[in-house]
C-alpha cells in the first residue's frame, strides 16, 4: 500500500463518517455512486471503493448486491453503548488473584451453560473434514520431515499462510510466520521478546485477561490506556503516555477487541503504527478475531500499516477453523529471528499433526466456504441475543454492538453488581465472565462479557434471559 | 515402596556391587541364587530380586534367562572413561552466545551426517500406527471435548500415563501429570513454577544445553555440581554446595544423563532426593531417555523416591514412541497446580490430535514391543560405533559406555580442539556437537557428544569413520 493512496480514501471515509454522524446522511441513505464520487473528486475507483469499503467494515454502510452502499438502519444512540474507562494512569503490578482462577474453572464446567466462556459453540467447526485431512497428511509424510520438525513450523503451512495475509495487502518476510502452539504461546514468545522483569507495557482498558496472566508471569508491570469501546485504544492519550512514561511494548486487539469487540478503524491503526515505529516502542497485535468479521471485508490488521518492523502480529485457528489442534503462529517483524529462538527455547517445535491437518484443509479449498457461513451464523446469533438482552435485562444496561466477533460487553445499571450476579448464575449452571476479570486493578465491577458463539442453540437463548432476570434481581 | 525395605535390598545390591568392584566376584562368574540368597541372608525372594534387578540396570550384571544372573564381561576399565569435570563452584549468569545457536542449526541441516542432532533415526518410530491412531481418536471425539480441550490434557492419556508409571513403581497423584508441548516446555514450566528471576540454579557438569537456554530465557544463574560420566551427580559435592549457597531448584537428569549418558544408580537416586527434601529444593528432573535402557528392567526415576513432592518429573514420547508430536508432560508433585496454571497462561492447553493419537496407539498394546525392538537396536548400534571409536580415532581418546540412550561423550586428548573439529567436519557434511554446547562457561573444549542412534545406516557409520581420521589430523 502507497502512502498517498491511504490518506485519500481515508480522507474520503472520513469526511463521509463524519456526515452519517452528523446525521447529514440518514439511515437508510444510499451513497453517491461510486462512479459518481470518481468524477466529483477526481479520484480512481479502487480508491472510493476503499473508502466504502472501510465505512462498511466499520458498520456505517453496507452494501446492498447491484444496488450501492446504504447508511445503516438501526445504529444504536451513543447513549446505549458502554461507557468508554477513564484508567488510572499508572503502572500496576499484575497479579491475577484466586478469585480470578476460581472464576475461569467456574466457565470449564462441562454441565454448565457457558456464557463466560471464550469458545465458539463447537458444531461450527469442521472437525470431520480436519480429521481426514489430518490423516491423510500424515500418511503422506516422509518419516524423516517428521523428526526433523523444526522450530518454525510446517514450511507448507508457512506459504499457505504467507499467501492468505498477501491477499488481505499484509506482507510476510520468510523468517515470518513462526507457527506456535496456538496464538497463546505466540503472543507469550513475543512479549518475553520485547521485555525484561520489571517492563511497563501498555494494555487496553478493560483488557483480555490473558495478557494479564502473560505480564504477570513475566514479571511486568502494565499501565492501562483508554480504550473507545466501539473504536478500540485511543491513539492521542496513548501518545501523551508514551511521551511520560518508558514503555516496553503496547499488548492491544486492534480488530473485535476481547472483552470490548471494538474495531479501530484502519486510520487509527495506521496511526498508532505510526506513532509506536516513532517512539520505536513494540505493537503486540493479538488478532485472533480479525477473520470474524460481521463486515463484507476482513479488517486490516496493523501489521499492514507497519513499515519498520515493530509490529509482531499473532493470530491461530483456535477461533475460526480448529479448536483444541493449537496452531497459532507470529509474525514478529524485526523481532522474528528473537522469537524463533525463544520459541526453540521454550518448546522446540509445534507439534506436527495438526500443522498438516490445518494445511492439507487449507490446500483443499475449503476455508472460505467455511469461514462465510461461520460469519454468518455468528452476526445472527449477535442480532438475536442483542433482542434477548434489550427485552430482558435492567434498563439501563448498556450493550456493545461490536462488528465482528462472538462477545457482547455489557454494562450494567451501578446497582448490579456483576460478581453477584456471577455467583448468583452459578447456582443456575450458567458461568459469565465477569468485568473484574479484564482489569489488572480490579475495575469493571458491573460489566459482563457474554459469549454469544452459540447459535441455533435454544439453551444458550434461555440461559440469556434468565440471566437477565437475574440480574433484574440482584 | 516401604522405607526399610529400600534399605534392605539397597544394602545388598552395594555389598554385591563392591565385591565386583573389588575383582571379588569376576566377570562371566554367576551370582549365588536367589533361593541361596534368601536363606543365608533371611530376606525374602523379592528383596533379593530387587537387589539383583538394581545391579542390572547399572550394568555390573546381567540375567541369562533359565539361568540366574552373571557378572557383566567387557566392563571398560576406568582409565577410558572421560573424566568427571571439575567445576567451578561460581554462579555464572547464563549467555547462550551467537556461536552455540549457529551450531545447532548447523546440525538441522538435512544434507549433513548429523552426528550432532539430538534425535535417533525416524526409521526407528512407528508413523504409520500413530497416523492410523490419530486418525481414528479423532474420528471417534464429540466436538465438544475437541472445543473443550483442558489445560491438565486429555484425560484419556492422564490416565494411561498414571497406569504406566504405577507399573514401574512410581504412585502420581489425580493432578499429575500435566500434558505438555513437549517434555521442552514441561522442563521450562517447571523452572518458572520454582524459581524467579536472578535465582540460582544447579545443573550437572556438562549440562543439556537445553537447561541452560532454559536458565538464560528466565534470566536465571547457573552453578554446576561434578557429575560422574557413569553414576551422575556427586550427592555429597551437590551437599555442600547447597549448605553454602541459596539455592532455588535443581535441573538434573539422572537417567542417561545428556551429553555424559550417566546413569545415577537408585541409592543415589535416593540419597539426592533425601538431601534436597532435607534442604527443601525443588529437583526438576528431565526423564526423556528412561525407557531407553540397554538392561532389563527400567531404572526408576528420582520421582520413586520422592515422599514429600519435592521432584518435579518431566518426561516426553519424543525419543521413545513420536517425535514431532511434541507430546510431553510433568509430574510436578507440590507444585502440580503451579505449573497447571503457568501452563494456562503461557499456552491454554496441548495440541488434541497428537495426544489422541499416542493414547489410542497405548490403548492397542503394541507400546511394549516397539520399546523392546527400539532398545535391542539401539543397544546393537552403541557397540557398533564404540568398536568404530576404538578403531579409527586417536590413541588417547576416552569414551563413556552408557546403559542407555543413544549418546557416546568422548574426551579427545588434549590436542584435539573440539570446536576446530566440528568446523572440518561440517566441510565433510557432518555435524558434531562439541562440548562448548553443554557447559555456561564454555568448558569441555575437547569434548564431543555423538548421536549413535542411526543404527543399519552405513552413512553414520562412514562418518564416525571420518570423524575419527579428522580427529587424528586436527
Amino acid at each position: 500500500m502507497k502512502n498517498t493512496q491511504i490518506k485519500r480514501y481515508q480522507q474520503l471515509a472520513e469526511e463521509l463518517a463524519e456526515g452519517i454522524q452528523a446525521g447529514v446522511l440518514r439511515p437508510g441513505e444510499r451513497l453517491p455512486s461510486v462512479r459518481q464520487t470518481c468524477v466529483q473528486r477526481g479520484m480512481s475507483p479502487s480508491t472510493v471503493f476503499q473508502a466504502y469499503g472501510q465505512l462498511e467494515s466499520r458498520g456505517l454502510v453496507e452494501a446492498r448486491a447491484r444496488s450501492g452502499f446504504y447508511v445503516r438502519a438501526g445504529r444504536r444512540a451513543p447513549r446505549a453503548v458502554p461507557q468508554a474507562a477513564q484508567p488510572r494512569d499508572e503502572a500496576t503490578p499484575v497479579a491475577v488473584s484466586e478469585l480470578v482462577y476460581a472464576l475461569l474453572d467456574s466457565t470449564r464446567d462441562t454441565d454448565v451453560i457457558p456464557l463466560g466462556s471464550a469458545f465458539p459453540a463447537s458444531h461450527l467447526f469442521p472437525f470431520d473434514a480436519l480429521a481426514r485431512s489430518g490423516a491423510r497428511a500424515m500418511r503422506r509424510l516422509p518419516a524423516t520431515r517428521i523428526t526433523g520438525a523444526l522450530t518454525a513450523g510446517d514450511e507448507g503451512l508457512r506459504q499457505a499462510l504467507r499467501r492468505r495475509y498477501a491477499l488481505h495487502g499484509v506482507p510476510m518476510a520468510e523468517n515470518e510466520p513462526i507457527i506456535t502452539n496456538g496464538a497463546m504461546e505466540a503472543l507469550n514468545l513475543c512479549l518475553q521478546a520485547v521485555t525484561k522483569p520489571g517492563d511497563l507495557v501498555v494494555v487496553e482498558s478493560p483488557t483480555f485477561y490473558a495478557a494479564l496472566h502473560a505480564l504477570e508471569r513475566l514479571h511486568l508491570n502494565a499501565v492501562e490506556v483508554a480504550t473507545d469501546p466501539r473504536d478500540g485504544v485511543d491513539v492521542d492519550a496513548l501518545g501523551e503516555l508514551l511521551s511520560r512514561q518508558k514503555v516496553a511494548a503496547c499488548w492491544f486487539m486492534p480488530s473485535f477487541q476481547n472483552p470490548l469487540g471494538a474495531l479501530m478503524p484502519p486510520a487509527r491503526k495506521q496511526a498508532l503504527v505510526e506513532l509506536l515505529a516513532h517512539h520505536r516502542v513494540p505493537l503486540i497485535e493479538d488478532d485472533v478475531y480479525g477473520e470474524l468479521h460481521a463486515g463484507a471485508r476482513r479488517p486490516p490488521p496493523a501489521k499492514a500499516f507497519d513499515r519498520d518492523g515493530w509490529v509482531l502480529h499473532c493470530s491461530s485457528f483456535s477461533k475460526c477453523l480448529a479448536p483444541g489442534y493449537r496452531v497459532g503462529w507470529a509474525a514478529a517483524g524485526r523481532f522474528a529471528p528473537t522469537v524463533e529462538r525463544l520459541k526453540m527455547m521454550s518448546s522446540l517445535a509445534t507439534a506436527l499433526p495438526p500443522q498438516l491437518a490445518v494445511a492439507e484443509y487449507l490446500a483443499q479449498g475449503g476455508y472460505d466456504r467455511h469461514l462465510r457461513g461461520l460469519r454468518e451464523a455468528l452476526a445472527a446469533q449477535q442480532q438475536r441475543a442483542l433482542r434477548l438482552v434489550e427485552r430482558h435485562f435492567p434498563t439501563g444496561t448498556r450493550v456493545t454492538r461490536p462488528l465482528g466477533g462472538y462477545f457482547l460487553w455489557l454494562e450494567l445499571p451501578p446497582p448490579v453488581d456483576a460478581l453477584a450476579l456471577h455467583h448468583r448464575a452459578r447456582e443456575h449452571a450458567i458461568s459469565t465472565a465477569p468485568g473484574v476479570l479484564f482489569s489488572a486493578d480490579r475495575r469493571f465491577t458491573h460489566h459482563l462479557r457474554l459469549n454469544v458463539g452459540h447459535p441455533g442453540d435454544a439453551r444458550f437463548d434461555g440461559a440469556l434471559r434468565r440471566l437477565g432476570e437475574l440480574a433484574q434481581g440482584v
